[in-house]
């Protein structure tokens, strides 16, 4: 249960509950719903009355500060039928706190100092409201923690991981994860490809979900330990089968940013890097420096926006321009033999297309992008008409043109397009 | 109601949530609860029941795509009494969308085209899922928006808002708002301006909001119909004062995006643009080709991440590098001359700076960032110490460089950086 006006009204984004989501998958705990409730203490007492109805814990974030907004202490304190009384060393430990800093205190802030009775105190090692555990009967907790991340992920590391383990230790599990990522396949197609593994080669106990970005698709797999096989060993049977169907589209990047990918395979054939960009207009040049020490393995570009540059800056032919249009494998490939001839290194990558709104024709229509990538002698060229938006034709040519890199500098086979589709 | 395992698990965080938050504010529509859910038909089920069992309005995001576990559909069918039915447009849009690529239609993808029985179907300009509008009875509407945010919000804006604007336009409030964008000036120094007007020249009913963000703050000036002087006169008095006191950073642009108040710039003035980029990398670039028509007054640039490609494509000497360093006054002055030469245009920028995490020095820190503005025959050049992490700096120095130029075109004072402090 979050509990917050600002994130009902949007001004907050709740980050707590993914952190929360991720920290109890880990625990084995599975998380049956989070409800998002404002400031009011009949809004926040049916969040945790739903969630005691069909769960063991409920969590609360947010709500325990000093002002009167703050309700979520009054909240629990009636659902649980357990009176708030003044706790006499919190008091002091407040007072005390105030008296330090040459303050008076307000009283406004006893309220931190307010307890549900039978309720026990979870240390907060960076704020002044503690977190609170009380039990609501059949071995249900409902555990309050402030909203503010920091505070709430102290006492979460601090005080309730051991106590759920103390108290739960035999029924919690570990949830094994990992997750692989593709790029260049459409969400649909891959699904065609793994989903008739399941329950077969995917073993069942492993779950496979499909995590759909402009850039890619990534597969989490997950497996409970605790089984006849361990989780590890599942995951590695799963990931094997997923990888013999789509190895083509998978790479490896803990980050899960086909940057990363490139970055290892340049640092590994000691080469550098020159862009020539024309639709994407520098956004390959910048998603490379977004990396910091970059500057080991990418040494700058052109952004030929204007076919002059391409001309004057690429050595682009202009007959070739006028013969076959700037977007076209011939004015591709030529930007990206000018780049890395001028630039004087070992891999080079361009891009030319029609990113919109406007600029499309019958032959060449919206989302047609030429791209091409050089490493040493070889030089690899691709076209496709990428669905979406000048955003996605922009950010899909960017990491196409990447993709080409990694499997050229790997010197694999590099998957035909599948041009269009559901991406 | 937002759906999916990925939310629950913690792997993504929903900002879904908030955005619609925000624009059901906007709206007047007050959002009673959230409820975030798994991707099981049941779940969902519970969560769009126990919302209409309150409001008048359920929106649910997530679980419309193409594979397996996208089971929204389902969810809402059951629970409304409205058995899918194959949508034969739908299905001849999607069939469609393949074979103009080429490529065999993936069953699965069928389920896209399953629709609710009587369910409105709502336009999604960038996806194949469309929004799905369902009649709960009693006046009460179900919405169904895909889960990626793009998505989602293209709809919404096309499709919903009018359509809620038609059905409860009465019963709709009518808060008139306008948002001023100001840049370069942190908002702890933009409240001591502001704060003081409020109540006197920024009259009483208007509500002022500060919206922070990386690349400058946002004022946002509310105020409701109804009183004895109408909003827009309110408003047009507190915007006036404002300009008073903080005219010097402000910068008009619908978009709210600095790059657009350039372009119009640029336009006027008839001058074409190039930019020498080093520790933003091309993130200046990829932002001003953000823009549809860019073309028109952009023409390129270089990425001279490398010092050789300062010196041999911007034609830096080298003995400036030496002996001031390659973030300097000088040597940003020498990028931004020699772009503007090399490309024969009359304006340029340059940004060389320390990004970080490494490189910097006791003299010049991480953030530490020189950049320049060419206009004709003028060029001006400013240092700045940006805080924050890599990712802030870059946009940072790229939102500082263009305001630099913004101003250079106007012919106006151009701030002093309030250099450090609470940005």
């Amino acid at each position: 249960v979050a509990v917050g006006d600002e994130l009902l009204l949007g001004t907050t984004v709740d980050t707590n509950g993914a952190w929360l989501g991720m920290e109890l998958a880990e625990l084995g705990v599975p998380v049956l719903a989070r409800h998002t409730v404002g400031d009011r203490v009949e809004e926040i007492a049916r969040g945790i009355r739903e969630g005691l109805e069909r769960a063991d814990l409920v969590v609360v974030t947010g709500g325990l500060g000093p002002t009167h907004d703050d309700v979520t202490r009054e909240a629990a304190a009636g659902l649980l039928e357990a009176p708030l009384r003044l706790d006499p060393e919190l008091e002091s430990r407040l007072r005390g706190r105030w008296r330090s800093r040459g303050l008076p205190f307000p009283e406004t802030n006893l309220r931190q100092a307010m307890v549900p009775s039978g309720a026990e105190l979870l240390a907060n090692p960076l704020g002044t409201a503690p977190g609170l555990l009380l039990s609501a009967g059949g071995g249900r907790i409902v555990i309050l923690l402030p909203g503010i991340p920091r505070e709430m992920r102290g006492i979460w590391n601090g005080a309730v991981v051991p106590l759920l383990r103390e108290r739960w230790g035999g029924r919690l599990s570990r949830l094994h994860y990992r997750v692989l990522h593709t790029t260049g396949i459409p969400e649909s197609r891959l699904a065609e490809l793994v989903e008739p593994l399941f329950g077969m080669e995917v073993p069942r106990g492993v779950e496979v979900a499909f995590l759909p970005r402009i850039t890619g698709v990534d597969l989490r797999l997950s497996a409970a330990e605790g089984r006849e096989e361990g989780a590890s060993r599942l995951l590695d049977r799963a990931e094997g089968a997923l990888r013999e169907v789509a190895g083509r589209w998978l790479f490896q990047a803990a980050s899960g940013d086909l940057v990363d990918a490139v970055a290892q395979a340049l640092k590994r054939a000691g080469a550098s890097l020159v862009t020539a960009e024309s639709c994407t207009g520098g956004l390959v040049a910048k998603r490379l420096t977004d990396r910091p020490g970059s500057s080991s393995w990418y040494c700058g570009g052109i952004v030929a926006y204007d076919n002059r540059v391409k001309v004057r800056e690429l050595g682009v032919p202009e007959a070739l321009i006028r013969e076959h249009g700037a977007v076209s494998r011939e004015v591709a490939e030529a930007m990206v033999r000018g780049a890395a001839e001028r630039f004087q290194v070992e891999a080079a990558v361009s891009v030319t297309g029609v990113a919109g709104p406007g600029g499309g024709s019958p032959e060449k229509p919206v989302g047609t992008v030429w791209y091409a990538a050089q490493v040493g002698d070889t030089v690899r060229s691709r076209v496709e008409t990428f669905p979406g938006d000048r955003v996605d034709v922009r950010e899909r040519s960017a990491q196409a043109v990447l993709a080409l890199l990694l499997r050229t500098l790997e010197g694999g086979e590099v998957p035909t397009p599948p041009t269009g589709g559901a991406w």
